[in-house]
């Protein structure tokens, strides 16, 4: 019999981990036995970044911390610096908030400063998404967030089975399933895109009429390939105009590469003025689930692609290296970054229509799950290496 | 046939890492396709921890940067700060020196500095001692420098299996003995000590005569047990007081519970003035194996206890959880954090006498072997998990 | 007699400074016993606000150190956490290039960075365009940079005195004129506009016939009044349409604000859709001084209008406190954040042609005495008040 | 008519700034329409500098918030970078605490970390005792506080008119006297030291009968002459030893040359164990005072000599530049670094006898008029220099 609630400390660092836990946050705020505080980081503040946070405050949570940690540049001296300013940060903010447990998620490159502030102040760490595979700086910032961390929620049995490899305890690796299937499970039986993107979303670009069909496009750099940034962008910017088909594009993260990235679609939107893409800078997570939903396609290098379609059994383009091995369903096509190859697959995912639900990132009661298990699983932050 | 030598960057963070490193170092800067980049940094510049840097500007070594990082107190907190401050700093210094690998010992908390640095900065990194286990958060940190790193030069075959296990790629996983012993081995011919350490050294504490006899003392805080460093540093200094034979203590390493150890021995020194204890800060990397290897036992929790012992045939009481499960020869008597079995132990240890010299660590060329493969190794700063 | 040449740093951290000391930076590269040590810092690394490293560079400078220091977010938190990390980062670029002196320039919150850097390292201070007048945190900085500050280079003969005043010492205060001026001289002779700025610098918004008659638009958030800058911005925004009349707008500084006059800027563009206002991002040096010297008017709150449009005679609007009490010439209106002040203004302004040159802030050589006085003024870091 | 109190934040960044304003905390703790936030930082937290976060606590304060922020070295490069860290991280702290306004104290080389974290996020400053002079980074460090504080609380008239030349508007600088005064007149009557030294405060060295007669000493290095510290202890050393008189001997401050001081103190101790002289870390801030007004004699370089002794009366041989042009009363002998000077001077001291109280840093009621006027005074954050 504990006399107190535990403290559940969860450092959102950006806008798509938001949506990715936000099942999880609200069980855990519900859970009687838990007491959530929730620090917002990063380029979930930054208003050049969809500024999450507005969302996350609209969706009723209260923030307990607000830490500025991105240091301009978008390339990876910065990128390694605003890590070595959120360990500074978040150091403090632990320091104060006196949490029973932290939360990290998934592989951004910053997720790191989570880890090393809670770890090294002796401080139970959790970890989110632990044991997938992908290329890029993410796969390195994956792997050392298990090694830091003393709890591993994962998404699917491939990924627990790998995070046992990699040396930790079986009774501290759970399968709960991914926390964002639970997002998609609660519209998954809706009809029709309740919203026009144009009117509830604004954004820039073309407007064209997109209730018979479009795609939505989604692609970030890659870190360790940052200087291609904008070379894979233009790839897919024209393979995208050549189809001629309604498409709505989303702006990428912020990482080493963003102004590659963004400096291809601002030139190539004054060259080319393309009249069948809009450009969004963000979109509620529900809404972007419902758009993604009613699309004939995603395209790009998101993790959404294999995650959320697998059970959406929305075809999926995936391009370049980015998702290298991760976990995916048959709804996905994989391609290299060249025009013509996107052009191709994207004309035969339109034409092939969706794919059977897919239940390999879990079955849509992740949150409750963890939830759950933290509030009465053992805490601790000291572990040896199990071989 | 490459056209320029490649830029070795080392990062040296404390004193005992520059020792186990030294003939690498040498190695490197002797190898004519090797240039070294020899970084400075943390308390291996601090007077207060014996000031390492006079030491290797001594033994010839050129300095291309140094790096002040460590902030005041000595606790969790500010070790997290610090290894913040660490990512800040090494990440400009890199920036600047553009090494072609940068290189990272061990397992000391600011370690993680280092990888952060230079892995997200796409610059291969180098891991040296991993694969090894212990208590502490040495454990979470050193398996997180192997999965943050490139190439692993591992000091035994056991080593060598876990790093496998972690899942990096076997040619980038090498074998190549411990440098540490590569040191022990150039004085392991020697007789008797060549200096008297009172004059040499200077120091605090009972002055008393040695040649017949004495111990060495080592033993560093657990800094996930810091609150308790008082506590065991005391029962160590009350078995050896009560061993009332000549011991020559040294201090402990900056880490959280530094504090607790220092204030431990301070409050001892006053209230029982112990006649056969002698204090030093110090001393440099070779006169410190001779003292060892001319001892009649060490006792503490240094992991020189461990490798370097095994090599020398030196008798061992290794106290407490820090070396947990560390590879170790027969040499080596476990005990509790307990003044009764220390003292037990030392008595038999003394008494027992030396063993056969064990290779477990290597055999003593480490230090050639690792610039010759660093001189031809593959780099590259992309990886992904072998399983 | 000295043996080696005296090693001057220079520190710009913004797009403004470096038109502002171009020319002392030139002088100084020149002249054969002073070495220069550019440092490039803050936003004038970035992308976002022009880039001025590229112009530096294709000027024929070589840079010395890149500082990445800007936090994201443009509020008052991290402009005080931007300047803290300057001041750890620039610590360390003057503690490896040890200069002789170290020069800050006027009064940008950051520029406090350079100053501390620099003397708590005991090197000598050098200040530029110190003892002017203004409102808002510039205010503040200037007069605190004086303090910190060993030699004074002041750009007017009233700035001079006011430097005495705050009791500097008067042999360490001399009245160069502004460096600033030296390069209008340059370009005072030319006729018309020798570049069209559609196709040399692009940007966005209405295109126009300009060789008519156009004016110039610059106007920075106020950081005291930071979330008021959108308000301030729709002000001048409606005025200038309401003129109809060519105008070249161009983008503010990064400052406390600028996320406010940024949004102010997109919005009423997405609103009104102004057919006779077209934005730059930057420009040139020298091109945007031919602008001003053609254009039939400046607008908003630039010090360009103070300075530089006093020695070229060119009519100004100078809106709200940004600019309060700095020295002007009779070519300067004052007007309040309103928009029919500014529009009765401009109209005023515009039909009322050129003002005859002033020299109030020097004739145009200001660069050749910055750099021969620091070959062979004494340099200390040690002063103390006149009083 | 507030409808609520104002919340004070005063920023203590080393022990000797503590009792300085002692009065004042207490003051503005009992003043019903002010909240008094205490931030204790830098080496105030610090064992190594004499904890005084302990006697705060003892007397009772609450502290809002504890920064570490020092870095070690103790040298000018990490002074700088330790005010980098103190700027990231007090802007934090008062972004937290929402003060109405900041109290920032004197002239250490960290109190301008303090002055920036508030002036830049428009919280009004408060700076307690400008306008005094001395030599060093004191002297900018100080002036640089004025230009950034809006209000002044001055600790004599002649100060209050040095900060009225450097152009502040006189209704916000007012003589409230020193606080350190107002803690002296609490213990201005007693006879005799109440408490034994050796037996409250420890320490270490000679033990010697002290109620005949004893001297104090308390000499920090000179920042700006860092490099001298160790020659200029050991002057002190040998006068004082040749003496051969009671001595009671203060460690010195966190700054650059702490590490000459002590080690001229640690390897004099070993050379010539004197018999006369007894170290002490620290003391109460009042039993430091019974000390001194017992005493027959304070030598070195304390601003107690100028302040505190001027009330006591206690004859003071001042040694150096450290307090050049400070204030002070006819109790002050001043001497260059030299050995003879400083035995001669203090011979005379001894025999001299006391000096009546002077009042030139105040009456003693500085803390509550200084609450007092925090209460009701205009608070804003904006301000332009007089002239």
């Amino acid at each position: 019999m504990r006399d107190s609630v535990r403290k559940i400390c969860v450092v959102i660092t950006a806008r798509p981990s938001y949506s990715r836990v936000k099942s999880a946050l609200e069980a855990i705020q519900e859970h009687p036995e838990l007491e959530l505080q929730l620090v917002i980081a990063g380029s979930a503040l930054l208003d050049r970044y969809g500024n999450a946070v507005d969302f996350i405050e609209k969706d009723g949570f209260n923030i307990a911390a607000k830490v500025f940690m991105v240091l301009e540049g978008e390339n990876p001296t910065t990128m390694a610096k605003t890590t070595g300013i959120g360990v500074m940060e978040l150091t403090n903010v632990f320091y104060n908030l006196e949490p029973d447990a932290v939360v990290t998620i998934a592989d951004r490159f910053e997720t790191i400063a989570t880890s090393i502030a809670a770890a090294y102040q002796n401080i139970p760490l959790v970890h989110i998404q632990g044991g997938e595979v992908t290329g890029s700086i993410d796969e390195k910032v994956r792997h050392a967030n298990t090694k830091l961390a003393d709890i591993h929620f994962v998404a699917s049995e491939n990924a627990r089975e790998r995070v046992l490899k990699l040396g930790e305890d079986p009774d501290k690796v759970i399968n709960t399933g991914c926390p964002s299937i639970d997002l998609v499970k609660t519209i998954a039986d809706e009809k029709d895109l309740p919203f026009n993107p144009f009117i509830k979303y604004g954004g820039v670009g073309a407007t064209f009429e997109w209730k018979e069909g479009y795609i939505v496009v989604m692609q970030h750099p890659v870190t360790t390939e940052y200087k291609d940034a904008k070379k894979h962008i233009l790839e897919t910017l024209y393979a995208v105009k050549k189809l001629n088909y309604p498409a709505f594009w989303f702006w990428p993260n912020v990482d080493a590469g963003s102004d590659g990235t963004s400096n291809g679609i601002r030139s190539f939107r004054e060259l080319e003025n393309p009249n069948n893409i809009h450009f969004f800078k963000n979109m509620e997570p529900l809404d972007f689930l419902r758009l993604l939903m009613n699309s004939k396609a995603l395209v790009g290098n998101s993790s959404a692609g294999l995650r959320e379609c697998s059970f959406l059994g929305t075809p999926v383009v995936n391009i370049g290296s980015r998702q290298n091995r991760r976990m995916r369903g048959e709804n996905v096509i994989d391609v290299v970054s060249d025009r013509d190859q996107i052009y191709n697959s994207l004309k035969q995912a339109i034409s092939g229509g969706y794919f059977p639900k897919s239940k390999i990132y879990g079955n849509g009661n992740a949150g409750v799950k963890i939830a759950q298990i933290l509030s009465n699983i053992e805490l601790s932050f000291s572990k040896t290496i199990t071989y």
